[in-house]
Formats: structure tokens, C-alpha cells, sequence
């Protein structure tokens, strides 16, 4: 099964397009996880569980884990999610690229060592880049396109013959690197137009990771109604601080719960 | 003392532009290392100790470390050069890249976990990506400019605006990031041209780091003349496989620093 097939069987088993970040960090957390020798992997489980039911994917960024030596936790995080709840996607956020065997070695860290379903990739230094990744056809490899920072533009809004060069990153994802369809693109909120044009160059089979709802602003129903697939399918928005922190009190589950109920549930009035 | 200031301590005092590369994988190690439980760590004090006088940084590719769960070995590499030989600029080569906290929490793993004076990172995603790593003064941020693998036109050799995709990246190095005077750039050996392009654009207080040497073929009069800023300086030239693999047998140690030494005089003569 490539991993298309496995993100749209996430999206129809779950009826949902929603992606919750587990964006944990340790003066964030509840008091009650501070005591723990693996607050990250606790606090982790109780969103896990809380918001399971409301997800297709779940996403975890890397550098929280690694900046801190704290991989054991990462792993044991991914692997409690697959335990549970195979039928949803896990995504390693670690935007890693790299060439040759370098490049084999980081498609190794996230496939193999932490188990991850997809990895996201950065595309600066080309296809040969990424073929180590794509090689693992069940994996996904989501590759930044146009992303939701405020300097996004510097590089990817450069008019490049004839078009900017996010564009070129969409027509090389969907003319040269999909063959296995196992690739995706991150594609930020705060820029609603660009995911309708995007969308438009790579037609339906690959799926955009969208950051910015909430927090950086996206407008959600511009969003979903512009970045959809003709299925009405085609995303995985991505939320994190609203949801896992929308309390920091001993109802942080409730809450978090309410909130991935109520973001799936808008997110599919739109699509 | 800012991360140029130091190189140019490096250079100088180490009277070398040669920067080793401790690409260390397990297959390649000389036999009598893969009995130990830290071999690469093993491995890597035996080539540091034969190498450190020919050299003025050494690279260590993290890649090669956390595909295995190794991240202790690297630590201990990284330690084991600083505290003997302290006048060696140290390379995490990680090819970083995210936006905000994340940013921030990929600059400590680098500079607090790992205690490296530089790190290499992806521009893709925009100057606010970098800037969470430029804020460290006093340590390095060597940005992909003109990568040395074969897919690397894909993006750079776009035609931009009236120039290619890496000089725009080369200027905004020059122009908007360096502030701190610790930039620097990758630019592969491979394409000896584009160097000198990047020079000129560049002027001095750049340093390049130039992979490609030896086994990928890069011309080493070619890119050393065309690289070197005024001083006859500027330039990390990196090679790794034709030195720390020089020989699999007992002499590996004198093999590596053999070719250390050849290749450290071999660019002093042409700078």
C-alpha cells in the first residue's frame, strides 16, 4: 500500500482531515507532569487519547526531543500512538535533507528508528535529495512548498522563469518525485490563494500539510475550500498550541478534546 | 569574538584550510573497532588524534549518529576535540532548517547539546528562519548556497529575477544575514565557476565551506584559486572518505594523516 492509500484510508476511517501537533514542551505542560522523568511521552499520551477519536494524523516536531536528549521520549510517543491507534498517521516533523548516504541515513532515523509514517523534507538541494526518502514507497515524504512564516517569501516568491518558485516545487512534487505516491507538500494557511493555485498545479494524489490555522492566523474556510482535492479530501490542517494547550488545569484532556472536536468538526462543514 | 574571528584564529594558527570530515560509519571502520559498544566515538579520537595537526576544523555529520540512537558518540567526539584541541573549529553538519521555537530549539541542540562552534542549515524557508541561530554570535551558521550533488541545479539554477536561485542566497548572506560576522556559505567544489561568482558576490568575511573534493571529483587548484577571498583565506575545503578511510587495515591512523597532511599542503599551495 503506498501512502496515499494509507492517508486517504486515515481520512475516511476517522472522518477526519485534522492533524494534531504534539508541539510538547516542558514550561508548557501542566504542573502535574513536571515531577516525571518523561513529562514530554506522559503529557503526550493524556492528548493522545484525548483527542484520538477527532484525528487522522498526529505530528511530532523533532527538534523539541533532540534539543533536550530526550529521543527515548519521541520514540516512546510514536510508538504508544501506533500501538493504539494504528489507523492513524504519524508524521515526523524534522525537515531533514542531506545527499547520498547521508540523505539514506536521515530516510533510516524516521522510518526506521522512530517508526514514523512520514517525515517532511526540504527541497533546497534537489531530487536526488529526496530519493532515498521516496524510495520507501508505504512512507510519506511531505516536502516544504510554500510555508507560514513571515519570511517565507524570501526564496519561494522569487519569480523563477515564468513562475515563483514554490510553483516549481508544486510541478516537480507532482511531475517528477511522486511516482511511488508517497509525497505530500507543506503548504502554510496564512497564504489561502497560493493553496488554491498550488492545488490547481498538482491536481488530486498529493495531499497538503497545512501549518498556520489558530495561532499565525489561516483563515480555515478559505483554506479547506481552496486546498481540497475534488473528493473534498486532500489535507491534513494542522493544529497545535490551540488544542494542546487550551488549558493548562487539571481539565487540559477535556478541553483539549472539545477543541480537536470542535476544529475536525468545522473543517469538515467546509470540505 | 565573533564565529569569523575564530576562524581566521583557526586558520592561522593551525596554518591549514583543511577541514576533515568524521563521516564514520560502522561497515567501513577498521575491523577492530566494531567489537567495542562506542566504536565511532573509538574511531573518531584515533582519526582526530592523527589528523588534528593538519587541520583547522573537523565536520561531524549527525546524521551518521542519530540513524543509530548514537547521539553519546557524537557528544563525546564534539567534547573529546574541544577540550585537546581547542584552537579546531568544530561542524555539526545537521542542515537545519524551521521557523520560530523551533528555530530556536534546533540552535541549542546544536550549540548547548552539542557544544558546536558552527552548524549548516537549509535557507528555504527564509531569513526568520536563520535568525534564531544567527543571534549566537560567537558561533558559526554556514548556509546551503551551491550544493555538490548532481540534482542540486534543480532549485539553485533557476533563473530569478536576472539571477540564479544560490546568488540570490549568496547576497542575502552577504547583505541582510551577516551582521555578526558569522556566516557562512556551502558551495560545492564540483562547479569551481560558480565559486568565483560566489566570491565576488560575497567579498571577504564569508568563508565557504567547499565539500566535493576527491571522491566527487571537484578540481582542487580550481576551486582553491577561485574560492580564496584576498587573503588567500576563506575557505573550509572539506574531505572525509579519501582520508579516514585512507587505509582499512592496522595503519589506518598513519594513513589518515598522511593524506591529511598531503592534501592540507596541497591547498596551501595554491592559496
Amino acid at each position: 500500500m503506498n501512502f496515499y492509500q494509507t492517508l486517504k484510508g486515515a481520512w475516511s476511517d476517522q472522518n477526519s482531515l485534522l492533524c494534531v501537533g504534539l508541539d510538547s514542551v516542558l514550561d508548557k505542560l501542566p504542573a502535574s507532569f513536571r515531577q516525571s522523568s518523561t513529562p514530554l511521552y506522559d503529557f503526550n499520551r493524556a492528548i493522545i487519547d484525548a483527542t484520538a477519536k477527532f484525528v487522522s494524523s498526529f505530528k511530532l516536531q523533532i527538534a523539541f526531543y533532540s534539543s533536550l536528549g530526550r529521543e527515548s521520549e519521541l520514540e516512546k510517543s510514536i510508538h504508544y500512538i501506533k500501538e493504539r491507534y494504528p489507523a492513524i498517521v504519524v508524521i515526523l516533523d524534522a525537515k531533514r535533507s542531506d545527499i547520498g548516504n547521508t540523505s539514506e541515513a536521515y530516510a533510516r532515523e524516521a522510518f526506521e528508528r522512530y517508526r514514523a509514517d512520514a517525515v517532511t523534507v526540504n527541497p533546497y538541494l534537489g531530487g536526488d535529495s529526496l530519493e532515498p526518502f521516496l524510495a520507501w514507497k508505504d512512507r510519506g515524504v511531505i516536502i516544504l512548498c510554500r510555508t507560514s512564516n513571515p519570511g517565507a517569501g524570501d526564496l519561494q516568491d522569487l519569480e523563477c522563469q515564468g513562475r515563483k518558485l514554490y510553483i516549481h516545487v508544486a510541478e516537480m512534487a507532482a511531475n517528477r518525485w511522486n511516482k511511488n505516491e508517497n509525497v505530500s507538500l507543506v503548504v502554510g494557511a496564512t497564504y489561502p490563494q497560493e493553496i488554491g493555485e498550488i492545488r490547481k498545479v498538482v491536481g488530486d494524489k498529493i495531499a497538503f500539510l497545512v501549518p498556520g490555522i489558530g495561532a499565525q492566523g489561516g483563515d480555515l474556510k478559505e483554506t479547506v475550500s481552496r486546498g481540497k482535492d475534488s473528493s473534498g479530501l486532500g489535507l491534513m490542517i494542522h493544529s497545535a498550541r490551540s488544542i494542546i494547550y487550551a488549558s493548562s488545569g487539571d481539565d487540559f484532556q477535556e478541553a483539549a478534546e472539545r477543541e480537536a472536536k470542535k476544529l475536525r468538526d468545522e473543517i469538515n462543514l467546509y470540505r
